[in-house]
């Protein structure tokens, strides 16, 4: 990575764009978990995720000549609303590929941003993908594999140092396709390079834990079947894969049932409202597989809040 | 009101002990309600609720010999909360009187700390209170009709002024006992005199509205049926009438359906969670009553956040 493209310049960059989310406790999962727990809030982020932050912060990075071509990703979602504001506040078009399968509130709101979607089967969405490129010549805006999305994703435990004075113990991160997993680990590194960054995956989704074990890329043959919408990703990035093996101390897997009462928790206890993506992170802490000192601080990032009230009740039911 | 019973000495007095609460902020609803809008997030607040503010600087300003002699309300659930969190907090003794009918969730919070609990039928909170006072000479902390609970419930407001720089055309607060609303008006007497203070009220439980109109404390001869459980309350106190006759513009009321709906709009945009009562203030910016200028800046002090999940599915279905 650059030198100029740190997690530092990124914070820079989005001060004043990105909303600094808050940071929430509760004395009564402190209790269940047995350690202190501050919250990062990133589903009160713009587009209600933290995608908002690499995107805008790779638009605003390309020249003016890769403006002028447009901007195009594939996303289930956030990455996309992420990109269609971002590309919107800089003035750039956006193309976004979106599988079918994607949630339909994450779907209009990218269409209320002024994107324009191309839909298609999920497996198929880095195919169509190029193909569009190929066809239209936009700017891949890669929702993890780029560095300035993961120094932009990193700004949110960036923030989370700055806001709670003092280190942590712990910090947990969900890791769909790494980006926010790899600026996560960035910002430890500089900030509180003694603080475990801990990833947590979903059941069938472990793509990450796999690649980390054997070194290199591990694909998943299918599209992994988990609740956990954002985390649908078959593969990490190469640049994810790199930092990761540096950085992170270890993969936590979860199933869906520990997505679903950590989800619960957030909202009868913390009063927020999180997407199963979202909730992964405290599912991982709550799992008690990784081992933690006595009166440990532990951050958790809570990624995103993009959730139809139905869907919440169809799935809690 | 003695002078030293201010809502900037309950600020001091709070500092450390309540949560500063954030302040968020969604250009969605910015949008649907034509004015900038910023809420005042309570639900975030210990217990669940702004009640904790005036509970704690109630009992931490009672003497010695007042806290060994312990204390009593009676409180439909957040008040109960808020003072039996208080009591254990300040080493005092809590007993509360509590009506049958009040959300299961509130109870079992109000004795998990430690609280005893006293059930009874809805309209004779009051008759059950007094009788405990004769019996075992508790010292009444009263929800609302209190100076220091009304002084503390005022730091909300106060904080939401040191928080988002610069005045309010607006602030809209939610009517129960008057608490709130009293505290919300001295505060924003001191902090913003121009800004106009707006009471809400569900239709059916507008005891408030008609004592303003009529200049006595009008009681209702049932206890209202809106889904707000927190704003059943049939009277506000004296002490209230006399603050919200001085300071506040007007009151709206709102019908369970408006409630509803704004209590979707702060799920789906907002991702919080709150409940009934504390989306009431929503429901009044919307209702469109209250005439705003061009740009308006607006508060929204969203009161509590304790409902059950199923509660809620329950309402929205």
């Amino acid at each position: 990575m650059p030198s100029s493209v740190t997690v530092a310049a990124a914070a820079e960059r989005l001060r004043g764009v990105a909303h600094r989310t808050p940071v929430l406790t509760s004395s009564a999962i402190d209790a269940i978990a047995g350690a202190r727990v501050f919250f990062k809030c990133e589903n009160f982020q713009r587009v209600g995720a933290f995608k908002f932050r690499g995107a805008y912060n790779a638009i605003s990075a390309l020249s003016a000549t890769e403006q002028a071509r447009g901007v195009i990703t594939h996303s289930s979602g956030n990455h996309a609303q992420g990109v269609a504001l971002a590309a919107r506040l800089c003035g750039v078009r956006a193309t976004i590929v979106m599988p079918h399968d994607a949630p339909a509130v994450k779907r209009r709101a990218t269409e209320g941003y002024g994107a324009r979607i191309i839909a298609c089967a999920a497996k198929d969405r880095e195919i169509v993908c190029e193909a569009e490129i190929a066809k239209d010549g936009h700017v891949l805006v890669h929702p993890y594999d780029n560095d300035h999305i993961i120094a932009g994703q990193g700004t949110a435990a960036w923030e989370l140092f700055d806001e709670i004075g003092g280190g942590l113990d712990a910090l947990f991160v969900p890791v769909g396709g790494g980006g926010l997993a790899s600026g996560t680990c960035l910002a430890a590194a500089e900030r509180a390079p003694a603080c475990h960054v801990v990833g947590v995956e979903p059941a069938g989704a472990d793509d990450a834990r796999r690649s980390l074990a054997s070194g290199r890329v591990v694909t998943l043959d299918e599209v992994p079947a988990t609740i956990a919408d954002g985390m649908r990703t078959r593969m990490i990035g190469e640049r994810n894969l790199r930092i990761l093996s540096k950085h992170l101390t270890e993969i936590i897997v979860v199933d869906d049932a520990a997505i679903l009462g950590a989800l619960r928790l957030l909202f009868e206890r913390l009063k927020i409202v999180a997407e199963p993506s979202g909730a992964a992170s405290l599912a991982g802490l709550l799992a008690g597989l990784h081992p933690l000192p006595e009166n440990a601080r532990v951050g958790v990032i809570v990624s995103g809040g993009n959730i139809e009230l139905a869907a919440l009740v169809h799935m809690l039911a």
